[in-house]
């Protein structure tokens, strides 16, 4: 193999496992070499990462007994996430030197994949159908966090039209698109977030009928109308000043003090699709709900989900998002950074709401 | 009218309503006059009580705001709740003095009940259709509790052959049931009570595979093999002891720190059927739930459901339940009072307890 193959690799390498709310010294930026040739008869691939996506499930990753069933990162290894690449080189008969793909990469500036990895996440690359959209909406709004918002709305909550609909984080990469969905389904759509900025584009770019900031919400125990009162112990929804009728569907993005909150204010049968408890993911011991037995005293569901059973959907989804996406009907906002060595703070960033939308790092432009 | 239809009629009346736990004196013996006869014209229905049943949900209604969506009692009044009565006079077209009825009556000798209450429980008295059980079940395994256990088991949770099954507070009214229920459909079934000679019974009456006295588990906080170590706070199943293969289903009557210590041990794709949560419901602030995350990392479904929308499937229920009845399937244990005085102290030990299997109250043996 010749000289001229072997390369510099930039890397972010896990530095161990993490407790409490994650640092950016927890990850390291380190540098190997690599060859860019698959080995002789590896059915491997060889990419070149182009985007990386910051996801708050990574977090659990961190942990040295992972918070998912998804297995823990290796301390010393580079971090692993989805992410968008180039075919640089291939083992394998389906993908070919050029190729576009996404699917679960490493988090350095070349990757040798092996497509058949046994994690249970989906271990193919995925070959990517549509350009004439931007690359890096395979990261988010194309790819896992898309699929998360449909299989949630369309598989876990199905609202009908007219249902009041409440997703909290509606800015994150999940929580935009969930919005815009039940918006096209006729439903009334109300969402959190944290800062004014991203009110105001949930109002005024996604069109929804109401949003708020929960920051500002003050401690209202002696406004909430609907019932339950003694349980009350907690602000943000609790007025009903967004649900005078209550909640239908309830997109559970954060957990802790928010589903408490929430609870108070689900309709009977109403549905509470649990994608994510961000709130949750860096506290040592987790909040405490207290306002559960409102499931029974209302007949809630309320069921978690993970976007990895959903696969089987993703062409079905593809098609219907990329059509919206053609047609103006749907809005995707990103947040991207350039450069892999700025990788560690935008996810970090994740768990304070620095990022304006779906977290993207630029690792190279094709 | 005559004279002599006017009797004594001795009523279990509410003194106000009740906050923390209820005390014996939060209910008062009293006495008043009834005519035994339906008023002139009305389509009222007047039946003498034989069996009342003390229910958990009953503590509920003693609040200034209900627990669930039933109203309140009315200081003043005597307390209501499911009973077998005999009807003495009848105004309706369906009901003949002489009838055995079943349904909603007050807590006391004599009820004149409107069959058309707007009330939203059921608010017709149900001919009693087999008499060749002990009446008082349909307080119990006859009645709502049975119905209860049956649409827990068949419409909510839909265990198959082969899951891992467990109950809370498995001797309860409906818990009883719901294990019987499982085992007949070929699952593994766990239960859980609060003295060893109901885990007894548990065991060597109602054939569960397993079944513990709650009180004795020791804190095994460091024994615990599943996963979410992390999140671990609590006792009970902890260990794994009766679950090494982890919770298909669990049947959840109490809440609380039970409710956090299944989570912990819940399988993928588990599902729990919420009846109720006893053990929250003298609290003035609940307990907080820790591991709700554990619906997410394994996509569990938690549903709270009411009896009351499962009325249509009654008929289906009794045929199923009194032909196991027959045929020596399913067994029942009630523990008994005689007396109206004493139905105060019989509803308090449902929380402390102190009875054996579904509580009754006999009124009067016909």
């Amino acid at each position: 193999m010749a000289e001229a193959d072997e390369v510099n690799n930039k890397q972010i390498i896990l530095r161990d496992y993490v407790t409490g709310f994650p640092k950016e010294s927890d990850m390291i930026l380190s540098s190997t070499k690599i060859q860019l040739k698959v080995p002789e008869g590896s059915k491997s691939v060889l990419v070149k990462n182009l985007y990386l996506s910051c996801d708050p499930y990574l977090r659990g990753r961190m942990n040295r007994i992972p918070l998912r069933n998804i297995p823990s990162f290796t301390p010393g290894s580079p971090l692993q996430g989805f992410g968008v690449s180039k075919v640089i080189d291939s083992g394998h008969p389906d993908f070919k030197e050029g190729d576009l793909v996404w699917g679960l990469t490493g988090w350095e500036e070349f990757s040798l994949i092996s497509v058949t990895d046994t994690m249970k996440i989906p271990n193919t690359l995925t070959k990517i159908k549509y350009t004439d959209v931007p690359l890096s909406y395979y990261t988010g709004l194309l790819g896992m966090a898309g699929l998360s918002a449909y299989a949630g709305i369309y598989e876990v909550c199905t609202p009908k039209k007219g249902d009041y609909v409440y997703i909290s984080s509606a800015f994150g990469a999940v929580g935009q698109l969930i919005g815009q969905f039940a918006k096209l389904m006729g439903c009334y759509v109300v969402g959190s977030a944290g800062s004014n900025e991203k009110v105001n584009l949930l109002k005024n770019k996604f069109g929804y009928d109401e949003a708020f900031n929960y920051k500002e919400e003050p401690d209202l125990n002696e406004a909430c109308t609907y019932f339950h009162r003694r349980f009350l112990n907690i602000i943000f929804l609790s007025n009903c000043r967004y649900f005078p009728e209550g909640i239908d569907v309830y997109f559970e993005n954060v957990g802790g003090p928010m589903l408490d909150a929430v609870l108070l204010n689900m309709r009977i049968k109403g549905r509470i699709a649990v994608c994510g408890m961000i709130s949750q993911y860096n506290l040592e011991k987790p909040d405490g709900v207290q306002n559960l037995f409102c499931l029974v005293s209302k007949r809630i569901r309320m069921e978690g989900f993970n976007v990895l059973d959903y696969y089987h959907v993703y062409p079905q989804f593809l098609e219907l998002t990329h059509q919206y996406i053609k047609e103006g009907k749907i809005f995707y906002v990103e947040d991207t950074v350039e450069g892999l060595e700025k990788a560690p703070a935008a996810l970090i960033g994740l768990f304070t709401g620095g990022n304006v939308g779906k977290q993207v790092v630029v690792v190279a432009h094709e």
